[in-house]
């Protein structure tokens, strides 16, 4: 019945969040001179949402906004060999182990037996197409689409590329806003695996979520289970 | 016979190298008191494509190459507010107004009448969807597919995708390297337009091409003619 399964990836596949709050944390110490931490973390947060719109996602976009939050926090004072700091933070970034969040890649093993596997992500062309190749799970999946936004507009442009009616298409992934409801909404399935922690911008009021119309899982290894019960419907 | 007509965008569409070049005049200017144009030109372009493999192509891998540089060049020196104003450029670069180029309007506007077009294009995802968009040609493409390189196995993979022959796909571009070789490589027809400035990245030496294997136009406005005379081949 299912004849494809989408999976979003950072969080959802491997760690993501944990690498940008690392780096933020670091941030804060950086700044120190220029103002508390809890300051120092709400500019930086305050820049990244100004930028969201010109910038898109991804890493490099996160370098500038920490450059320009620092240019800020410091009205310009602050010293060269600090801001190439927090440019060889971001090379780290791009460059860091991909690390697999548990059962996935066993999750996947199975799965790809049966199923066209695809990966769904939003993201920095680049640096997602980078992470797949490292992450050695690029054999599992048939498709890879690096998107710019998953709105429910975005999902049925896919499906209609893909010739996949939305009864027979499965998301997985750990944002409620991206993954789960614009698939609900038109009429496909999705599976929310909540990851511990979320970008602010990804989190939904709990009110706008109908929790009846997708499935939760706490860990990827439940899928295979899910989806043959979903094919005995 | 032709079952697909894809289109390059920057500086086959709307002008893109004018934008980088006339920034990196600023940046040669500004950069005057530690260095010569010449060096600081070399420097810049060289801090570019040590960076290409990591950051990838667009305007912020191009802004950021432009902090490196410029806190190398001055060991660190260079004022906050020279930096702020490297990403004020950036920005200014982020949303500059589209410039189409000539004729271009007019033949999308008759080749999409028989013809699905796609726009097929390298860049920054964010960068390049907000750029069709903001050009008004996005009512003539039926595909748009943003990559982050065009080797001849991502065309390869792409005609699978769309279940089209390389016989019946055009390929339609200013870059030998991205655009036409790769196509013809594949048994695919391309069509060179060249720009007066093609980006040193995506030049090759001449021997590298065969001229009877693709076709040159001077302007676009030459398309549609090419096309009707490939039909009746």
């Amino acid at each position: 019945m299912l004849e494809l399964i989408a999976f979003d990836a950072d969080d959802t596949l491997w760690q993501t969040e944990d690498l940008y709050a690392r780096t933020q944390d670091r941030f804060e110490q950086l700044m120190a001179p220029f103002g508390q931490a809890q300051a120092v973390a709400q500019k930086l947060r305050q820049t990244e949402s100004r930028n969201l719109e010109l910038y898109g996602y991804g890493i490099k976009a996160f370098m500038l906004s920490m450059l320009e939050a620092a240019l800020e926090l410091s009205d310009g004072g602050i010293a060269g060999r600090d801001l190439q700091t927090l440019i060889n933070w971001g090379r780290e970034m791009l460059t860091a182990d991909v690390r697999l969040l548990q059962d996935v890649e066993s999750t996947l093993a199975v799965l790809s037996r049966s199923h066209p596997l695809m990966v769904l992500t939003k993201g920095d062309l680049r640096d997602q197409e980078s992470k797949l190749s490292r992450s050695g799970l690029g054999g599992y999946f048939t498709h890879t689409e690096i998107v710019s936004h998953k709105s429910r507009d975005t999902y049925a442009a896919l499906l209609a590329k893909y010739h996949v009616a939305a009864s027979r298409f499965l998301m997985v992934g750990n944002s409620l806003r991206s993954d789960v409801l614009p698939v609900v909404e038109l009429g496909g399935f999705a599976v929310h695996i909540p990851y511990y922690l979320t970008w602010e911008h990804e989190q939904v009021a709990s009110n706008a979520t109908d929790t009846r119309s997708y499935f939760e899982l706490e860990n990827i290894a439940g899928l295979p289970a899910l989806v043959e019960r979903l094919h005995r419907l």
